[in-house]
């Protein structure tokens, strides 16, 4: 396949609404609930109302509601719940990338000529299952033949990444756990997110609880005192402790997709798909390296090359931070710092909400929360609502604020999908 | 949803190529060796060589390897395994219309301007499991919350359409044992079907078996009497028996599709895509009657309309026959006969090979084999093997044949996909 020459949609498509339900964990709600909650946000904050029956067609995106509820063909029971049969909706899978492979799906169905107006969503209903269970399915996302039988398992993956970094580069334990303490920082923010609260407020919460107890009062200094307690963040798989990994999450997002010539009759403010990009990454046995994810870097060079801008011209991007080296690692393979010079970016506070380029403003999927099949979607609203300046406390600070992105991985880059979106158009 | 109103894709798109793995029981073969099988029977037998590099993007239509095999994210897999990594690819899941609905995205992403030669196959692997679990999984299409838990499966789903078809119009047991009989005697032409083998060989195969073992030789008249046979032929669900039911398949298909106006570049006859028509439905539970599925008429519908074509213009089609009743509900969805008409058309002949309206040439899901993801392409490689004239014994005897039709049906017609292929373009 050849990675370059620059290929335009044979007609522009834009956002024009966005809604997510809460994340979190709700165990009266199914994925089919999940998704209704997020459309009815999405309705409810819609600049103009809209008649569902105008809405021609739709995508789900969804990692494994077979293995997580025993349902397959979610799709037209989406359709069925929102009250939308006989509208076409076919769902996508490409496990933690189904979110934004499915925004693909809806911005290719809308160039077709085929349609105009397209919701495309992203659920995952994941806490009915024991955690050990949740491993287990996730684990289906790496290689079934060559990796999982080896005993490899998602914490286990990143963990291998995270010390292959820490080898070749000067990243330290101390740099994963500042991803955390900035990403919280922004879930505190964000009043969506499963852990809105700083890892300043877990602390406190730790403290108090043990001085409730009677039990002696931990003495931390600071959050990084906290974070290096292994009774308060306990190693998962080393390097990475419970405060690298991105939680268990129920939840779902979704956007509505127009085309561009139609965008002002729903809003003011429609915001254009500048850039999509997708790849696809050997698995990780096969990998050339381990610091990197080669189809992050193809992905987002063909979304800035539709796009036609570079990556110093991002403003605000969400990351796919499933674990906080795979934060390090994205800012990386997008061109945003120097390889190996990701640690340094966080470290310097160049990727929190008042940086120059900040990462994860909602909190990311490490506070926000990741039931994986939404977590593509819940990024691009995320992006969405900022460059309309509608984000709330956590509003980029920039009143020239254009350009945002969405990275968004499947496994450990067996998938990635880059998507640039731009105010206005 | 408005369900009227003609579209036209952005560019037309031509299928240039089409491959098949064999169909049937495979013990040393999983889902990623399938699509390579059928992915270079595709190669083999394209009219011009191709370099696999020019491929610019994949899809994957799979209804559950999470099920099957323990494997979601089979998209990247089947990337790697063929060789085509950074190549963007995406799993389309939509139960036994997954490869119908692989091949929309496919299509949709050529008119948008993305691409110009794109990939799609579908691949299941099913004979692992023993046929409880195959039925657990196939389970999974229907709605987990109202109809599983009342102890539907699909042959007892189908079983309730056969009864209501029985009970509103004329339709009796034989007319269901003619479709089997027609499909296997297409099947018999078949080098790729599980079931390339008549009824009638069936029925002497048995009498030939317990002559040998020394058994009394059942006194089968005609294969009718062989069918009556309650030990040849059990109750599966009444009225279903087992020559009712397509059987548990290994499989893959693919198709290769390219902008039209780039056809010529591949061979001299190419197949255009005509129409192209998805609808969902609501789950059978709340369906309004049972002799019909409301998603297939709106598909059918939608994709005459595109192609500016009628039913009675269709001169060849591929039926989505997981059980017989499946097909006469299938033609009569279709407009092909007129409601309760269906019986008769496969009673008269009209349906078979040398028919005024012949169906399912390959044999069908019924004899060619129901790999349920890969159904829906492989429906598109026989109906483009037809029109170029190359369908071997079972071509159909017709020197003007020009439009054919395939449709694919998700669950109990959650989902329907029905896609009119034209000579030429």
């Amino acid at each position: 396949m050849s990675t370059t020459g620059k290929r335009q949609l044979a007609r522009p498509v834009s956002i024009v609404g966005a809604g997510m339900s809460r994340f979190g964990a709700f165990p009266d709600k199914s994925s089919r609930d999940l998704f209704v909650d997020a459309f009815q946000d999405l309705m409810e904050n819609l600049d103009q109302g809209m008649d569902i029956e105008d809405i021609q067609c739709a995508y789900v995106g969804n990692a494994s509601s077979d293995l997580f509820e025993h349902q397959g063909h979610t799709a037209p029971i989406i359709a069925d719940w929102l009250g939308m049969t006989p509208m076409p909706v076919t769902r996508i899978e490409n496990a933690c990338a189904s979110g934004g492979s499915a925004l693909r799906e809806g911005i290719m169905a809308i160039a077709s000529g085929l349609y105009d107006i397209v919701l495309v969503g992203g659920m995952e209903k994941m806490t009915n299952l024991p955690t050990e269970g949740v491993t287990d399915v996730l684990a289906t996302a790496a290689d079934g033949l060559y990796e999982v039988p080896a005993g490899m398992t998602f914490p286990g993956i990143f963990g291998a990444i995270a010390k292959a970094h820490m080898d070749r580069y000067e990243t330290n334990l101390d740099h994963l756990l500042k991803v955390a303490i900035k990403n919280h920082r922004n879930g505190a923010l964000n009043p969506k997110a499963q852990f809105n609260v700083t890892i300043q407020d877990l602390m406190q919460r730790r403290m108090s609880r043990a001085q409730e107890r009677g039990q002696p009062v931990p003495d931390y200094q600071d959050e990084m005192d906290f974070l290096n307690d292994p009774q308060a963040n306990p190693w998962i798989a080393w390097p990475l402790r419970l405060y690298d990994c991105a939680p268990i999450t129920d939840g779902a997002a979704c956007v509505l997709l127009v085309s561009s010539d139609i965008a002002h009759n729903f809003t003011d403010k429609p915001v254009e798909i500048a850039g999509t990009g997708q790849a696809s990454g050997r698995p990780l046995h096969d990998a050339d390296e381990l610091t990197s994810l080669s189809a992050a870097k193809v992905a987002s060079q063909l979304a800035y090359e539709m796009a036609g801008v570079t990556p110093d011209d991002i403003q605000v991007a969400e990351v796919h931070d499933c674990f906080t080296i795979a934060e390090i690692v994205a800012v990386e393979d997008l061109g945003f710092f120097a390889p190996g010079e990701g640690p340094r970016a966080v470290d310097e506070g160049r990727t929190a909400l008042n940086g120059d380029k900040p990462i994860n403003t909602s909190g990311g999927l490490k506070a926000k929360g990741h039931p994986v099949g939404a977590s593509g979607i819940a990024q691009i609203a995320e992006v969405f609502h900022q460059l309309r300046g509608e984000a709330g406390d956590r509003q980029v600070n920039n009143p020239g604020l254009e350009l945002g992105l969405t990275h968004n991985v499947g496994g450990t880059g067996g998938t990635c999908v880059v998507t640039i979106l731009r105010r206005g158009g």
